[in-house]
């Protein structure tokens, strides 16, 4: 499989891809996350073949990004639930949607992420501990940090 | 084709991975903003099979997110440069990061990402514009925007 995965990388993001980088892994996820969808059924308006999400929502199932929730009381909420670590994608997804938004968004954003309660907009800012905002995103560089063993990718 | 690609979604999650979603094209981006990478040399440091990177690449120079650059004068210096529409793309980076180093990194996190300058470190903020920072990710929703034609997705 040399080439094909990313596991030899040494870096999060491309262990975050190996997890959920398939295609339409996230967008189940963000089906999840802000469509409530729980069900077989309501994932497949993504319009995926059926053996494909089958495929897809086991992988996240194994990845401990979504769990099955099963009830003989009211077998109609049957279905899946995001855990922690499949809400922690959340600012994934919304930065892809600001870059879509940004870049492939002809007639303005589709979908607008919003602060239940005080109706806020939702947005993800590249903040700098030390200075604030980041205003020019050239100015980001990377250093190793405690968990770069091996070659460097 | 139906199916097979996201561009029935009307969302700018789904058409920013129709764009960067092909495996390796964030990782190529990645080093290109962070690693120094230009030559096709310095992008085969991933590991990817000479045919892959070369579709990858011309890929995303079709898509606006590098450049090419030529040189006469110094062919060493000919290569791929990050366009503003690749720069955006260092926020879905570095969330990407930011999950898998609380998921995927065992050891610590493997890379860092500093401030030129100041030496902050970088972090992605999920931000309500009305009360400031969202500490609970299930609180957000997503509402219809001006850009929602077609069936929700």
């Amino acid at each position: 499989m040399l080439g094909r995965t990313y596991d030899t990388q040494v870096c999060s993001a491309a262990r975050a891809l190996e997890v959920i980088g398939e295609r339409w892994s996230l967008l189940i996820v963000r089906d999840a996350l802000f469509a409530g969808a729980t069900r077989f059924a309501d994932f497949q308006r993504l319009g995926i073949a059926t053996n494909v999400l089958t495929k897809r929502l086991d992988s996240l199932v194994d990845s401990g990004i979504l769990e099955r929730r099963s009830s003989t009381d009211h077998p109609d909420r049957a279905g899946y639930v995001v855990t922690q670590k499949g809400l922690d994608l959340a600012p994934v997804i919304i930065t892809l949607t600001q870059w879509g938004d940004r870049w492939a968004a002809p007639d303005g954003p589709p979908i607008l992420y919003r602060h239940a309660g005080c109706g806020g907009a939702i947005a993800e800012q590249t903040t700098c501990d030390s200075c604030g905002q980041v205003t020019d995103l050239a100015q980001i560089h990377v250093v190793h940090g405690p968990g770069m063993t091996g070659s460097p990718s």
